[in-house]
């Protein structure tokens, strides 16, 4: 089916918030199989929220509106909605007793009634407890779903509340969408859509997509008879894995951390980390991923020098000698972390991630990644570009991707 | 004047890709004074451009439209625009320049100029050098931008290009729009509300947007005279002030992390911190502000046990007899990171971000915050909700708060 989102507020028009739950919406229902025409951001003001819902139902099988449900003034979505398709409105007697149970008979409770309760008349609410606002509402035989504009409360009553509903009504009609995205670090996006060249001209669905200092694919199939199963699905999932090799660290909603921390837990190892430039960040990334107390044992944070000699027993000779951005430190970092924290396996970055800090010899973003495993150290340098926070991220994600591909090649039996 | 904004990828449509470009076109341009009517998302098809382009054209003074500009066969907005218009297409002499300089005269500049060069007749080009894509088209005397879909060529030639020639254009008739934004931390919205109440019904325009641990307030005027001389502006901007106290951490574009470096390099101080359960977030949100090593020395990601009596000398008896998640743990940490990393004040988190290991007694959310500055060590229990990410983010926003709140009622002199 073909769907419209609608999301209302003035906080979003103005750009003062960013509007995440019309992607997050689309995302769900794509792969559902439904297409999105449009997606729609109108501030808070009746006419026009009326207009555009008009004219979505018009032309569209099914509508999502978020926003414009709450008890304060700019709130005008149900009072829009019941003027432009002339409807009555109505109180409704489960969001009316949630209302009273909450907050009496008041003042207060009379301002949320008039706003939260009065409702177009027959809609069917969509929290089952009336907590949440959010309804659906049928028109011209066509579904209007109406959410919560706060991101959390939207996506829960989207899955667990409008995907059953409009998957029932849609009754076999749309096809799921196959898509798996492979997810890659280390490769340009040119090096790859070389790699992935012999795929061309077969009228198959690839795109491309570099976050940071990952490149994302993504393969796109309409109609498999099999799903996942069918024969050239799996051809060019085959030809796509082989191609991308260890550059491929994972699928669809892997992270690179959560990927790592698996390979991490699997041989039994404890990871420690050592950060000058990324300050913090590649310990955040992987104490981001649940149980990670499992696989990472912690982190010494060593901007200024003088800590990289306290806390992991760097020679203040080598410091002055080849400077704090070079091999030598890199790789006497990620030793010092292996022997003063006492875990397993360390990595340890050290940069200029800029904006100032320079030189002729290490412009800003010139980086330094040390990998200390199995009695053994090494470094490489890296050259990333961007602002101090993507060199800050491209190293965090690239000092990750250094353990797990580490660990790709890492066999115990030897 | 009266704008809207028109994206344009089935990546957006799809919800692969956030689409953050809109928004933040929306906001430069509302702070201009002018007004954004919708924000329009549409898949890479060449009708619904057309269309949707034409029926913006009909109704508002301007329009942006972001993306389709590349060189892939995705990209249709150029023969969009020259079919829905009825407008003759041209290859534009600058881009063909440029594009020969770059790729020569071979196969793959044929494909790249029938593309990026064949742009409706009589635009202009953007980018002086027109190396980006992006041109300004006349239509019925409405000026219609067509900008690259990636944010930062966007915002590039948004600020640079777009913005100079709609202001030439609307030649003082649009406003600027005066609007403060009040960032606090501490406190939560229904409180703010409370402090703020006597502006109600005063015709004020305040909006209220909580962000993790912090809350935006907005203060937003239409007309001023004197702009933010305005006795009115100033009478209440002053009641805003005083009504927060020190909640309020900084106006507009501040954040915690810079606003408390700031602090911190007034009072010539360096900040160490020891981090638990955010594993090195309060570190990365602080290193994240450029120059951050004039007051920031670093810290200690003390994941496990183990390093919390390794790195920071925290006694074991502590850890067994109050438990890791403890106030005297957070203070153990705080005033181990004054001797073990010799800075002059830190601060320390312990806690239970989740989804697992919280107890009856200490439910996950639960975290103590240490602080040890000029000889003291203090701690605070603190009850956070949310995802494990949201109690991580929340957490050091209220680390980091802790030590702006020492440094507001730091006196040297004493």
């Amino acid at each position: 089916m073909i769907g419209e989102i609608i999301a209302i507020g003035d906080e979003l028009t103005s750009g003062r918030i960013l509007n995440t739950t019309s992607g997050l919406a689309a995302r769900h229902l794509f792969l559902l199989g439904h297409q999105i025409r449009a997606m729609h951001t109108i501030g808070d003001d009746l006419k026009l929220i009326g207009t555009t819902l008009k004219a979505a139902v018009e032309r569209s099988d099914f509508i999502l509106v978020t926003g414009g449900l709450g008890a304060t003034s700019d709130d005008l979505t149900n009072e829009a909605v019941i003027k432009a398709l002339g409807l009555n409105g109505a109180v409704h007697p489960g969001v009316k007793a949630n209302i009273e149970s909450r907050l009496g008979k008041g003042e207060r409770a009379a301002t949320s009634l008039a706003k939260l309760a009065n409702l177009p008349e027959g809609v069917e609410v969509l929290d089952p407890e009336c907590r949440m606002a959010g309804y659906l509402l049928w028109y011209h035989n066509k579904p209007l779903y109406f959410l919560p504009g706060v991101p959390p409360q939207m996506e829960l009553l989207l899955r667990n509340e409008v995907v059953p509903r409009l998957q029932a009504f849609d009754a076999g009609h749309a096809r799921p969408v196959y898509q798996r995205i492979y997810r890659t670090c280390g490769l340009y996006e040119i090096d790859i859509n070389k790699r992935l060249r012999p795929l061309e001209h077969q009228n198959i669905e690839i795109g491309y997509y570099p976050v940071g200092a990952e490149v994302h694919v993504s393969l796109t199939f309409h109609h498999l008879e099999k799903g996942e199963e069918d024969p050239e699905f799996l051809r060019v999932d085959t030809f796509i894995r082989d191609a991308l090799g260890p550059y491929l660290y994972g699928f669809n909603d892997d992270t690179l951390a959560a990927v790592t921390g698996d390979l991490l837990m699997k041989h039994g190892l404890m990871l420690g980390v050592a950060e000058s430039c990324t300050g913090g960040l590649v310990a955040a990334s992987l104490t981001e991923i649940p149980g990670s107390s499992r696989w990472f044992k912690g982190g010494a944070v060593v901007y200024a020098n003088e800590l990289k000699e306290r806390l992991l027993g760097v020679k203040a000779g080598i410091l002055v000698q080849e400077g704090a951005v070079s091999d030598s430190v890199a790789q006497a970092m990620a030793g010092g972390t292996v022997s003063h924290l006492g875990c397993d396996i360390a990595v340890a970055a050290t940069g200029i991630a800029g904006p100032d800090g320079g030189t002729a010899d290490k412009p800003v973003g010139t980086v330094y990644l040390g990998l200390a495993f199995c009695g053994h150290v090494s470094s490489r340098v890296h050259h990333f570009h961007g602002s101090r926070r993507q060199i800050q991220e491209k190293t965090a994600h690239t000092a990750i991707d250094m353990v797990r591909r580490a660990l790709l090649d890492f066999n115990p039996a030897q």
